[in-house]
């Protein structure tokens, strides 16, 4: 199938995920970029749809072998004209790969956890460009699974997705209110670490080893009190600038990978 | 003065300093939003122009006292229309304020470096919002001097200045070419640790006590050859997940942090 008219009105389908409800309501999502897709189905995902446009791809993108994978798993296959697809592209210099997926919709206790886990909680974090940051430092470092807690970005926003490289498809990652996920953590035996300045403890004074939570908060407000208050260790990343904040993906890449560095 | 009109000339002038070569031709920028002016001012920044829209301004920035302290440096006040300011601003939802200041114009030779001095060198790094976080991470980190050796991105840029809050005026900074740092760093017997995937060391296992500088590379192509080879210790940070690609700007949070924690 070949679509050529930017105004065909399948492609409107493909903008209207762009709306959280749209995406919650038919909990299918896009990602977008060769590289996004290739982790994706390397992780299991199995595209509903997929958008390419030949004249948009770069060399990888067309001797990877993503579209015959695609098709040898039954994935309906479109190709869009260079107009059409840059309608439905979302973001700068497109590389012709668009592809509608499942959104990962899981709770915390849908999560697999192996021993002594690794956690990060991410909660009411706004921006998607934070929680996708912090799921490609989750993957690198190995972390067990990333909770978004209270959260006002949903796993499912194609920025978070595009953000995380793909890594959402990879890392368990779920979401629940605040209260579950303390309950649940509670419930597993797993030590909270609560990002917060207003504690003396710096984030290399405590023990990761074992099992560990490690919470960081809203880009603005940080934490809610309810959440520091429950948690077993707060810690402050030392800060002596001028304008004494770091961006939350930052602080939750410094004290993961201080715990990986425990862990060793 | 005033300004209603969204054509007036004057706004040209701030919109052609978004363009590097008017920037580089009149060693002037643009900085935007409240607090990273207050940041500029604070670290001795006196705007050459400020132009302001009350009307866009929130509680803090009506009541801070930043314009009564811009109008006693004797700077250039300009108060401009919602239409107007909205031609002009280059963020998202804009707070009112708007300043054209003095680019940083600093050359390797320039920096005062104290004893033992922490020292980020990002060599040709693209994005102005990596950049900027790096500032940000070494405001808070205490980093002496960030070098940008062999820009693509000019400290300049009004994207770094507002990714770097502002810090870009109060952490020093300098840009050379990555001949030129390198050979600076060698006069002044500062060791280097370069980020590389291509090496067995990890970044825990250095020692960064006393002088040293931390080189991080381009988000696509990472450090130069020429900068590894000249590295006295190459390390890498353990990632263990599928898409196995930290962002530059976290790398380099993580490895200076590293660092702050080993000099206590």
């Amino acid at each position: 199938m070949t679509i050529t008219s930017p105004a065909n009105p399948r492609l409107k389908t493909l903008l209207a995920l762009r709306r959280r409800r749209t995406r919650e309501q038919e909990r299918r999502t896009l990602v977008e970029g060769y590289e996004e897709l290739g982790l994706a189905m390397d992780a299991g995902v199995v595209p509903a749809e997929l958008y390419i446009c030949p004249e948009l791809m770069g060399e990888q993108a067309r001797t990877g072998g993503l579209v015959q994978k695609a098709g040898e798993l039954g994935v309906d296959l479109v190709q869009l004209s260079r107009a059409a697809f840059e309608k439905v592209a979302y973001r700068e210099g497109p590389d012709g790969f668009l592809a509608v997926v499942g959104t990962v919709d899981r709770r915390c206790a849908d999560l697999d956890l192996p021993q002594d886990p690794l956690i990060l909680v991410c909660e009411g974090v706004e921006k998607p460009g934070n929680l996708g940051a912090m799921l490609r430092t989750a993957d690198a470092a190995g972390v067990d699974a990333v909770v978004a807690a209270d959260p006002v970005t949903d796993w499912g926003n194609p920025n978070t997705v595009r953000a995380s490289k793909g890594t959402v498809f990879s890392v368990p990652v779920a979401s629940d209110t605040s209260a579950v996920t303390v309950d649940w953590l509670r419930a597993h035996g797993i030590p909270l670490v609560a990002a917060t300045p207003d504690t003396g403890t710096t984030h290399t004074q405590v023990d990761y080893r074992g099992p560990v939570a490690i919470a960081v908060g809203a880009e603005k407000t940080g934490l809610t009190e309810a959440m520091v208050a429950v948690a077993q260790h707060r810690v402050r990343i030392p800060m002596v600038g001028r304008a004494n904040s770091l961006n939350v993906a930052t602080s939750a890449a410094i004290i993961v990978y201080e715990a990986v560095r425990q862990r060793g």
